[in-house]
């Protein structure tokens, strides 16, 4: 049975709490059951994981390889700073797609910059919650 | 009964038969069929043109006011160039989705910056021609 | 009779229609009748034009030489963008006064520059509708 | 009787004596008669000043809170340089027209930023002595 | 009973040991004593924190919503680096001071900028240890 | 029998009634009878075409593919602006030469920089109305 | 008996009068008072001054050297412009620290940096008028 | 009995794994391997240690001092990006020497700022796996 | 008898008591007393004034017009910040020497720009109090 | 009889034996074959030099003066580097034509910027060896 | 018998005569003393040279080929501005080190940045005059 | 009894034949003549010496070590580009003076940076030829 992992990066636990007018009210767990929907609706099973420890992200990625379909992969703020993620995505086989909840072109210019975008397979931004089930819809459509 | 607007700009009539090492095999007609079938299965009607003009892109943007639920946009290259059709999505209600076929943040720096994702809903990039399947998809799923 | 000509870009029919926060209510229509007003109270004659392609206003101010005694020029987006405008109006020598409705200065910053300024006699920026006629009334007030 | 205040900034005062290929031949005392017949012909009147002191011109442009319908002001240099005068301009509510003689956007390139044009409500550029006139007519045209 | 909390990012446990030239020869130990009675002299609590790792103190920052009344933080070298340290302030309502115990502006240019200042309440620099105690008072003082 | 096509850009046409201190006195007529000279010289033939229109420029270049054994493109102003242009040259197998009349570098600095070269398989600079002949010749020397 | 020199420059006799989201609505006088009521508590005295012209302030650094024990210094916009200022406080030994009213960091760009800071003891941002208090008791802690 | 740390940084755990016409195919056992025999030759003993988090990279760098004569650091990503693991290499007085098993000069823009080496001792870069070697023995040559 | 005059910008009063390892130990006097020695040697006059204050340095520039055969001019640290003093140096035909008494290129990156050269006969750079001394030689040489 | 120099920089001498796919098979002695071919049919004289050596090429240049009547200048990579050749150049009334046997815009960054190219007459880039003779015809075209 | 050549460019003879707190007081006879010693240990022959001439440097690189197996070379200032000695090292196939006595990245900015490193094999910094025994020691180490 | 060495680069053999209205119409011999009048009525003795390659310049730099008390040296192009100049001013310890004939700071922009001045004793810019004879003065000034 295919896998996918959901991966959410730094603050995103704090999602529905944190400037909802940025990121609205859902939380983490509504946007985990709601791509869980997707993929469970073509026999797909979903892991999911946040952490704020760029550390950890980095020691998920190695374990990803051999095991997922594909990563849908909310880098949070890390996407704008972190190079050795962005080597992480190029060490394993796995493809990547980086999503992001708000439009970020829209806000201030240092994140309109991503360092991972070039090692990934693409990028949904800007559709709210609904570009994690887009990126599910991506992995599960191919098949 | 709503309706969509495809839009392709420049160059885009070339595809499948320009670079496809970088832009793959399928062409312009390959892509509007598979968007309609998309469309058209949720009841919605899809309306698709392709210019190489600025100006007449601009026309379209300002004539979809009133008329579309959402528009489904590739620029191409008046991506990195274009702030009149920057001014002409500002100046409409409807919402536009900015889709690349290809992963635009592997390729030259200039293909980096878009001046049109601030005023667009979002942006799918380098998720293939499904990104044009997934952005209709956005736009009933709300529906 | 002297005659002067009201050239209008990008997105300008939009006028009234669009963002009014930033560019008021009047339509292209009520400028025109305004700088006309103004234009014939000194018996000259106003001829008005708008295009969103480039390349129809380039043909335009090819087509004003040894017409027309000056050019009222907003060129809207494409000021920031088009040094083939810049080129057209270096070729002929009817002068031309750059009018900006809205303070560019306020806004993103690729507004803040204009490649057309150094080829115009002057730049009339920030003064709403009135400018154009203050533009107007500078080409007669020499006479 | 509504008051405008034409206020002129640094190396102003050398005018017709300084570089007449760039600025032309009208001396200082030129251009306030003249504004000042503009302005009486609609039963306004006119205070004109002129000062080399940044400090100078922040005083006088705090005083004019409360006194004046308007201000026309060729900030000179300090146009360029002069994060202080345009706060002062913050700090007041009177409405401030920024002129230049000479269409700065031709010449150095340090010249073609302004710090003061986004606090001010517009800019007249490059139209001569005539400048000034045009944004006295503004004030007065709205009245 | 109110609470405030003392937060030291990466290195600052080797103060006294390290550098000091530039940091002094007091330790981390020695400042949170001299904090501590500063707030006990005026009825509050202080907890003290230091990590070297960017995920616990993202951690610790979201854990304070709601516990304390002010975070007195010097985030070390993360504050030039940190977009995620930044991100996990603005997820709270929990106002912070940014602290620096050296003139960081007298130092390497990359120190002259902080990712985190626009969205702490402010920032206390180059007063040495006694910056810790006077963001301590500030906290106080508005009780 | 072979063709070659030859193809100028905006403002072009003003050739010879435009800046005749940096173009020369030359009409695009008699540059289009040189070349047309030098080609039938070798048994080849010359199709001549000039647009101010971006998107028609495109449009021929994509009609080009194989008709012609190699264009001469003076692209005028688009060199330093148009991505489209490059990647209309992109999706085509033709050989293209850019040619510019004046010496670019000489000029104002937005004129250094060629978006298009990149794609071309070559230039010519600043040897006036003489480089259109070479480019013409290197295309016959191949044969 | 110890003295203290508070010193504020450009456009801040205009506090409380002037963008009171910005700065607050206490005046200037408020804040002389409230540092007045701070140092005398500790038995120093305090001189205020406040000038709106640069020289001025150089002057009065000048005549510092000598008689005070610390200064507080908001130099308002020169903090951004004057290389002479700086100079002048490099000149004298009394130590100097930079108060800002609100976080300039959360302001223009230009405001984000200080000239003044590298050769000031230190800097108080975005504390409000608390921010004089904290670098008055910092003078007299050391006591 | 004189000690030297071998410290390997983010995703050097895939070496082997990962993009071996990078990095070749020699795992992080082989290379520690190879240097501990370098190391023993001349009765020096090593200690190897790799981390994927930069919290943990710093503990283990301050733990260093006083214990090893040498450090032979491949800090991966956070070469470009750490400016906290600059800080660590500050607070300790064991020399560091940064190696680099590819060319890092060959590769994206990014990598050819190290962020580390003005606090090295030196940097060892593009010999493949034969830098460790050669920075242990640089550090026993010494004795 | 032809007269020179020695123009001394801001801060350079506190010569000999300001920074004596930049500046050397000599007061303005001493400089004032040699250059006079220079000058009269020759039967020339020298007037030497000094101020801190930009707009002063202007009036003064202004009022030499006519006056003096040269002027021997060390800006400052308005050399790096004030065009206005630019301007006023060009509307007068008097040439004037930009006079450095240390060497600007050795100091702070801000003080390797001087906004006066280009308006300026030239530069003596670096060589000590000597520099104002070889200026006046030049004015006297060339008589 | 009139006469061509054929002058090429460094490393030109290893044409043919280096980066083949870069620069071709032809070597030195074939180019300048080829070009003494084209010159004689038209009864002008060749002489052709390398030098590795920027002060020789300088000195080749100056002697150049008064003896030919065009140089065919490979500058290689001095192109981007040399400001000496530009003043050489400069010094003398010979016109000179650069030419690049590779397309420098396809290349490193570095390249894309020619030092020489505004004091020459022209640039031909990219069109291999054959920029050579059309450098030659050029200048017996004019004949 | 295998060779080596060691290579040291401009200013390079000076040492230990020059600024020996940046270089050491070690001459360059007893750092081809030392290397020589390293190589002949293992039966390979090493030649030296240094030279203060580009041109010469470029000629010996050239002649290398076929020569030697491997160039140990410290292109002292020519590292940060020679294309011409890059093109060279990319001319030949025997591979280059490059080392720097000092730690270039300590020291002005203009030194951070190598022009040849991309070219080169590795690179070796920082280690004093023993890391050219470390390159020698790479060379013999692959036997 | 003592030498100066007048020292002069690349193109200035030239000087009287290039560019006069750039570098007026005195020759090198005329200049040597005049610097060695200067000198020699103050006893001392001038050595003048000119090349246009930059090793030799280098070689006789280093050659000037115990020989000369000062060295005037115009560096023409090499001011803006040799740091292998920089180096070989650093590695003796006789002081030099930097002359430019024009004013560098009127022309190109790449003509306005230094790579010499900061090791330099100091810099004579723009007074002519006379710029020489200040700076023999100088130097036998301070004797």
């Amino acid at each position: 049975m295919a896998k996918l992992l959901l991966l959410n990066g730094p603050n995103l636990n704090r999602l529905g709490k944190r400037e909802p007018e940025v990121y609205g009210s859902e939380t983490l767990d509504d946007i985990e059951h709601n791509v869980r929907e997707v993929v469970e609706a073509v026999q797909y099973q979903l892991d999911a994981k946040q952490s704020n420890h760029e550390g950890e992200l980095i020691d998920w990625i190695h374990e990803a390889e051999g095991v997922y379909k594909g990563i849908i992969f909310n880098p949070g703020a890390y996407t704008h700073t972190s190079i050795a993620l962005r080597d992480a995505i190029s060490s394993i086989t796995v493809p990547v797609i980086e999503v992001h909840i708000s439009n970020v072109h829209q806000r201030e210019e240092f994140r309109h910059t991503s360092l991972l975008a070039p090692v990934c397979r693409g990028q949904i931004v800007g559709l709210g919650t609904a570009g994690y089930q887009l990126a599910a819809k991506y992995f599960t459509l191919n098949d």
